[in-house]
């Protein structure tokens, strides 16, 4: 199996995804690579993390993944080799990897520091290039992940804090968004999982979902439930909940952002919505 | 022939676009998987409809062709799998194959429906992920399009009403802005077909484009014709007629859109330009 | 070996790259395309012989790049076909190869004007398509180089002016803002050799990089040798003096642009900086 897959900051309008994808084939020319985006917000480890937790799964076991958002590099931070769920994967020790040593047992990690295998010489400002790529490309060829440098004790791996959703004293889920992709759509940290000790078996009750100051009633099944312009909640790609107005950006019509919360909480069926602030 | 092409409005800056090759390629790790674009405006399968009979042609016979602008996903929508002029085309049944429709015979046509072809489960939001993407890469390994579900009558294909340029009685031809391209140039719907029963064969007459308040006298060869900054009207990448400044953007510098009205008309040369309004 | 790589103004919202893509892949299926960019701004020549120089390098030996960043399209400028350290070269006779002219000699130039090549009929406006595309495919197959057209003097390939660093009679080198990258980072066109004549082995003195009102003593290592937001100056990615603001856009905190000065000189240690303006 020969697929790599490059997760950025690096954007499009530079020639640094160009010259990495250079690096990775002047090693290996036969190496599939896939973009999995370079649109994460500059130095946005956290994005990085969330992104590369919803899209890893859906490659083919074996595959490699590059996630190259390095606010330190060039400073004393280590990179991380690490095996796990089949995949292989090669990051900053920043947290960009903290979701999926939660979810996943570590099958192997070491700390990337054979220089054998990096460009040289090695530039304190672009390790994309000279050193994840080539070490990417020798992965790709065979060369074994312990090769690459010493066993890391897991727990030196660095773990971001992440806020889970948590339910108050109320009986009320507090959520955030924690993202917003292309369409507007306000991405939140809230899955089934959390939502499940708030179900509304009760007749006559339902799960209300409050983002800034629209209050919407009940999980929709599909976009196309309610009219164009107006909100629905719905479980979306990652299988989180997502506040979306269909065909239509609901960042900018809820006035919305990355950070902002959502609560979700269960209420008396057809209940006036809570527009009162 | 193993080539799959992406046309969708996912954008760049979400994982959307790596997950549906990630998913492609777990099947079919040799698919070439080559971006039409992903920059198609949310939602507007008309733009996504004149990208794609634009384009497709020049992609090898035997291509696999993804149109996944899909307001409609989780509704009761199908998705239609079509054989014409030796290509495959997957898109959900909105009329984004109007163009390629009427202007191709049909060779094949049937409702994708199987969902042995499908990844298990299929969620409501994002089908591009869970049909288009497995659904093609079985179609470039070779399974049949007919094993994808039934055969579809050609009339059940949804038909986009699209405007045609109309010659008026005082002999103008009513076209329109389709598209505006990276350079900012008008794309109108105007081919040369429409411009034909215009034709100055006359002495001492020319065609005339009038765009907003600008009236351009005749159809230019190249952009050099005219000097920096000026604008031009020439026959352009897509065949049709486009309105162009030389080094600039028609649309910002004769402050125009997609829909608003390009008109041609046969005039004396050299009247003077109708910047009256 | 068969990659071609890809440098153009296109942009990503359009179905431009995607069709060159595809005429080459009908030629020659087995080509692996790779994206340097196509963020160039619309007609950059300049810009864009800068990336290509920054970028060819690190893809290997026989690679095959396009650069189609082309305002005289159609009109009577030639298309050179170049061969130089390894590497093959199809562009505009613009100026866009200026910098690895410069750096390199000459191994093959042609004029490329063998129609057998070309795509049938040729526009005048997306010879990307048309010419570039077609001609690079069969480069890839395998057909020579001298093919495509006659041997070209290399004196006829066109050369911009581009304004190199100069030390003035106070001693102070003078460069410029070249762009202005994704982070915001401002990439000067200042090299070590052009700091070599300023070095500063003389005790309590320090090389200062004045950048619009702000003055940085040193050259900094790694970008975390000063706090988030503060100003440094480092030898980046492309080996030339670049002025950051870490984890910040020293473009917008500096409000400086592509084509601002920025200074060179040697001065006493921990002068007050010189922010009088």
């Amino acid at each position: 199996m020969s697929i790599i897959t490059l997760l950025t900051d690096f954007g499009l309008q530079d020639e640094y995804v160009g010259v990495v994808k250079g690096v990775i084939l002047s090693i290996n020319p036969a190496a599939t690579l896939v973009d999995i985006t370079h649109g994460v917000a500059a130095q946005d480890v956290h994005q990085a993390g969330d992104i590369l937790s919803a899209a890893f799964n859906y490659f083919p076991k074996g595959s490699i993944h590059l996630i190259i958002v390095d606010p330190g590099v060039g400073s004393g931070r280590s990179i991380i080799g690490l095996r796990l769920n089949g995949h292989l994967f090669l990051a900053p020790n920043n947290g960009v990897l903290t979701h999926i040593l939660d979810r996943y047992d570590v099958e192997e990690i070491v700390e990337v520091s054979n220089g054998q295998y990096f460009l040289n010489p090695v530039s304190q400002t672009f390790h994309g290039r000279d050193i994840f790529a080539p070490v990417a490309a020798h992965l790709c060829l065979g060369v074994e992940l312990k090769a690459m440098g010493p066993a890391m004790p897991e727990k030196k791996a660095l773990r971001l804090q992440t806020e889970r959703p948590q339910i108050d004293a109320e009986g009320v889920l507090k959520g955030k968004v924690v993202g917003v992709d292309r369409f507007g759509n306000l991405i939140t940290n809230i899955s089934l999982n959390h939502l499940e000790p708030l179900s509304c078996q009760k007749q006559g009750r339902v799960l209300t979902i409050k983002a800034g100051k629209t209050a919407i009633q009940g999980l929709a099944e599909h976009y196309s439930q309610v009219a164009k312009g107006e909100p629905l909640a719905i479980m979306g790609s990652r299988r989180c909940l997502e506040v979306v107005v269909r065909e239509g950006s609901a960042s900018q019509a809820l006035n919305l952002k990355k950070g902002d919360p959502v609560l979700v909480y269960s209420s008396a069926v057809e209940s006036p919505t809570r527009n009162t602030e």
